[in-house]
């Protein structure tokens, strides 16, 4: 079996794999863009992607909302991983930091922590990767935010712990295939929908939930590309579409809006 | 009268500014990050600010809304700036490039013409800051991405126009002052709501505009820090709060959130 993510490994993603299957033995597949994920599992080189979603401080992973409405694979599981972010380095003495990279993501999480510090911040493709990266480097002034794990996988010594501006901090990850594989306790669906420009569309949209009792989970409005104000919808609800209120909710709404796209029905992960 | 933006001379902001203000004589006030324009506003050193709220490839500027719901500012107006980028550079031969600096929204709108260009790409403060590194540097293997007009102040030339993935590219600007200002040809409102994690909720608050006809321009929603999956809705809607159909909405929303904070009503800009 082979797991594609994106990034590196002692990345946040890798750690969701693992959490995900488990004991599971799986190859891991390092790619360095999320769109590499979809090709990978697209092309049927990889059995399954897991992507960053939605992170509790900063919202959702736009690029792979945007992923995920264009690509044609099918979400069939979630994986929530408690991020907590460390400063590591070389030598690790604070003092000597002048640089540090990490994943864009990561950066704003630390917003408050970096704020001041007069330090030169550098994106990179992932977390593990700049960790990877300062420990290639060799050089004290150097530092990365990365997972203790990434620190302890390429032998850097931790600066400062838990760094992030708001401590419970959690990136929630989609599990996607070219298949779906909807197991007998998912209990959550994922869609994508558009409806009209008239007063009213959206409230009419969700009144196919709200009647059924269906509890909505998360509403993102995305821009249409092109189109400059008008939006579609990714909604996420309660209940898998092997269940009747949720077919029924989705016949309704087929109706009530412009498309649809359902992505799938998987277990949510408690954390 | 003094003006604060994000950003230096040449950025978009700046245009965004001196269309709102037009041939009005203005002192720019450019700050280097989104909150100093908000503490200018808010002491009184600066009598407007003009921050990005949304562009229509890439969504929500998230750090401007977060902003709005956290400071205690009002919205007064909306300008839109159609956002055209070039790259640029000192001797303008595009063969030289090695690494390339720009805003990381300015570069996420640009990911299809960076893709396999094997630059290494730096983010800034802002576009127009961007153009004045590579000035600065004076090295040909610089560049950066921003627009024409910067190029033109910072003495760069152009080595491609319309850059970015989508030719029509608006990024949408707020003005924003200490006291609320309703023009009597204001046509919008923005608000923040909170619902309750119920089914429906979001579905009922949403009929306090639909049962009076009120079209709804915009919803996002964003994360409540420190209660993951918890989330607060950004919404722009049609009327001015001077209207009685938009007043009655508001009380009727007031008794269906958990809470509600109004951001002001203004003159919508067509582009």
């Amino acid at each position: 079996m082979r797991v594609a993510i994106q990034g590196e490994r002692g990345s946040y993603s890798e750690e969701a794999a693992r959490i995900y299957f488990k004991s599971l033995d799986f190859e891991l597949l390092t790619k360095d863009h999320l769109d590499e994920v979809f090709d990978s599992v697209q092309s049927g080189e990889a059995d399954y992607g897991v992507i960053p979603v939605e992170n509790s401080t900063t919202g959702s992973i736009r690029k792979s909302l945007d992923l995920l409405l264009e690509r044609d694979v099918r979400v069939i599981g979630e994986v929530k991983v408690k991020v907590s972010h460390a400063l590591m380095s070389v030598k690790g003495r604070i003092e000597d930091v002048k640089v540090v990279y990490s994943h864009p993501e990561a950066i704003a999480q630390c917003e408050k922590f970096l704020k001041g510090k007069n330090w030169i911040v550098v994106p990179s493709l992932d977390t593990a990767g700049a960790a990877r990266i300062v420990a290639d480097a060799n050089d004290a002034s150097l530092a990365a935010i990365a997972s203790e794990r990434a620190a302890s996988i390429y032998g850097l010594k931790i600066l400062a712990r838990d760094i992030q501006d708001i401590p419970l901090n959690i990136t929630r990850f989609f599990v996607i295939s070219l298949r779906d594989q909807i197991s007998e306790d998912a209990d959550t669906t994922a869609a994508f929908f558009a409806t009209s420009h008239k007063p009213g569309s959206l409230w009419r949209a969700l009144g196919a939930f709200a009647r059924r009792n269906i509890n909505l989970l998360w509403l993102e409005s995305r821009p249409i590309k092109g189109e400059p104000w008008n939006y579609s919808f990714y909604v996420e609800f309660e209940g898998s579409i092997n269940e009747y209120a949720v077919r029924e909710a989705i016949r309704e709404l087929e109706e009530l809006t412009i498309w649809i796209k359902i992505l799938g029905s998987y277990r949510r992960m408690i954390l």
